[in-house]
């Protein structure tokens, strides 16, 4: 068991037991934000065949600059497909979309004719192909669309509904379970009493976790540790979740147990504790090659634990990058104090016209919650360092 | 009736009808990324009780500075209140989070203590104190923790937890249906005959109102609009829903029928046709004070249409601004094309060192889909625009 790993050490402990979770059909519409499991191609050119991309009249290839009058054959209405081919002399009404007869040169807009009864006059000669959308000119058959890894997002599955794709293969949505161990936590529905403390951590990783795109099976509260029932209920939840989050009890004061129950269940522990605050009572273990995370009780550590711990693997399962990006910003507050563990602080990115700018969230203490309402980014200032001063260069991690 | 309206004054004419839809109260999680309908505000003190922020011994007041050796009475464990003050010459063991005995005046923390059965040696003397939580150190009762308007983030949705928070008053998701009217156009599930064409547009806009918060309650076709169904169609659609897109027909060609139709099922037409391209040929009515947006047919003009006047209905219907973020950027492309009316491309914007950068996406015709995908802004051009250079400042406006 590694204790006091690094970051980088830690989390690369538990990803190299992950693999992406299998894939699964799913109707397109549900398939909005999931990621793709496949390379999807498309399976012919779009558009099939070739259209006209206004409203006009189709004109034969060997009349274009030779003749200014046409006799009107038809008007072809939308869906309508040609049932004979345009001969030279000949005009044929078409719609934006629509497709052309064989034999047509050129669609002639409406503004560019007259037309009295059954003849057709033409002010303005259009050139050869004028108007006319070749097959394919979106995409050609055997275009890559996406490759696997991919966000569906709403142009992407038009593409797909294009093709008349019903179904897509994307990643199952991780299950996750999130067990509270602390004998002072209740859960919402219940009322505390003196010294018990309403549930947040739960909320928060439930919250976090569905954003990353899990699906939360259990929000739950262990209770108290000596009915022997938590570890059953660890057991429960890793039945039936893809990873378990434990919240609380990671320390080694005297109500600690995260470790032992873990232990009790029979998991292989892979580190405990991290170097980085807050977040330093994180631990990893993996139980029948399930991941079970560990994180701190107190509501910001937790957060930070999700952030560099858990959601790598929820993107792992997903099949996705699980690192979150990191860029360098100016942060225009000062942070006083200095020295100390890898320190990660919660904070606000925007883009500047100097590129990005953070400014730190109020209320950095581990214990407090306020930070965490609008944080889209975190602050990291290495170990040892010096008191920020206001418009440093920061290095910082993106949240969303 | 209005026709051809500049993009502001059509948009204008539609907002005017819109107020933000009922607040309805929902499951704490299920109100994750919905829009508080009313301020919210801390109920009490958080944390409400003075607490221990370390695993340590609560020491008494008068003790700090004048002893080194105490007689350990108990140790709390989580959750435990404690049932008798603490008296000079005594320490209580206590731990995080947890509460303190009355009289604590500084919890010493367990690496400064050495304990022998009952007796405590302190080695290092806490200052008063050191090492507690003031009760309201992370809000006190009447702070303003969201206003109205506010998104439910996973840290807002924590704090709320943390107050015992059972359900949120939300507004109410926009109901929103989608009515395609070409009659080639065939849903995903039918088989295209020739001529015809799976609908794109219905899927892309169904995704996109879901990602603006909306619920989507149809995803239909017409079909044939000479069985007089249309009208039908609408009226049922328009009673279910809150907003009714129908999808192409919007302009003056044989086969666009969506004015009439909209007049004969009595709508108020609020304009018809607006000065951008793509997207010209939009329109808006308003049905027993429903609104109804008329979007184009070509995909990438039924885009632009849903980002500049549908979804800022659907933001109004949930308290939200309803405008996009607007910010300039440099466009690395060149846009060989000048003159016509207002234009939106397609972009993908990003922050770089000197603020926002952006790249047109390929394929910028009106009738290609491939300009949708990965999309998250549009780059406006001027009425009249000169060809673009690379390099040049343009205005954006941010999708997501």
């Amino acid at each position: 068991m590694l204790t006091d790993v690094s970051l980088e050490v830690g989390l690369a402990a538990v990803l190299e037991r992950i693999t992406p979770l299998a894939g699964e059909a799913v109707p397109l519409l549900q398939a909005l934000n999931r990621i793709a499991a496949r390379d999807l191609s498309a399976a012919r050119d779009l558009p099939s065949h070739r259209q006209s991309s206004m409203d006009g009249y189709a004109l034969h290839g060997d009349d274009l600059g030779q003749r200014d009058n046409f006799t009107l054959q038809k008007c072809l209405r939308n869906g309508e497909w040609p049932d004979a081919p345009l001969l030279p002399g000949q005009a044929v009404g078409v719609v934006t979309g629509g497709p052309l007869p064989e034999g047509t040169g050129a669609v002639a807009v409406q503004e560019s004719v007259t037309v009295q009864g059954e003849q057709l006059f033409l002010a303005v000669p259009p050139r050869l192909g004028a108007n006319i959308k070749l097959p394919g000119e979106d995409f050609l058959a055997g275009d890559l669309l996406a490759k696997a890894g991919a966000r569906l997002d709403p142009g992407l599955l038009a593409v797909l509904a294009a093709f008349g794709t019903g179904e897509v293969f994307v990643y199952r949505r991780p299950q996750v379970a999130i067990l509270s161990l602390g004998n002072e936590i209740v859960p919402g529905h219940m009322l505390p009493l003196p010294g018990q403390l309403w549930d947040s951590n739960g909320p928060l990783l439930a919250a976090l976790a569905m954003g990353d795109g899990a699906e939360v099976v259990s929000v739950a509260v262990a209770g108290d540790s000596c009915t022997g029932g938590v570890r059953e209920r660890m057991s429960e939840l890793l039945e039936q979740a893809d990873l378990l989050l434990t919240v609380g009890g990671g320390a080694f004061g005297i109500c600690d147990h995260a470790l032992a129950e873990l232990q009790g269940i029979g998991t292989e522990i892979l580190f405990w504790g991290v170097d980085i605050k807050p977040g330093s009572h994180s631990g990893a273990a993996v139980w029948r090659s399930k991941p079970v995370l560990s994180l701190s009780g107190n509501p910001a550590a937790c957060a930070v634990g999700y952030y560099l711990l858990a959601a790598p693997v929820i993107r792992s399962f997903q099949g996705l990058n699980p690192y979150l990006e990191r860029v360098t910003a100016v942060c225009i507050d000062d942070f006083p104090r200095s020295g100390g563990p890898r320190r990660f602080l919660r904070a606000l990115a925007a883009c500047r016209d100097t590129g990005w700018q953070v400014t730190l969230q109020p209320g950095q203490k581990n214990s407090m919650l306020r930070s965490l309402v609008g944080c889209n980014a975190l602050v990291e200032l290495p170990a040892g360092h010096q008191p920020l001063q206001p418009g440093s260069p920061v290095s910082v991690l993106l949240l969303h």
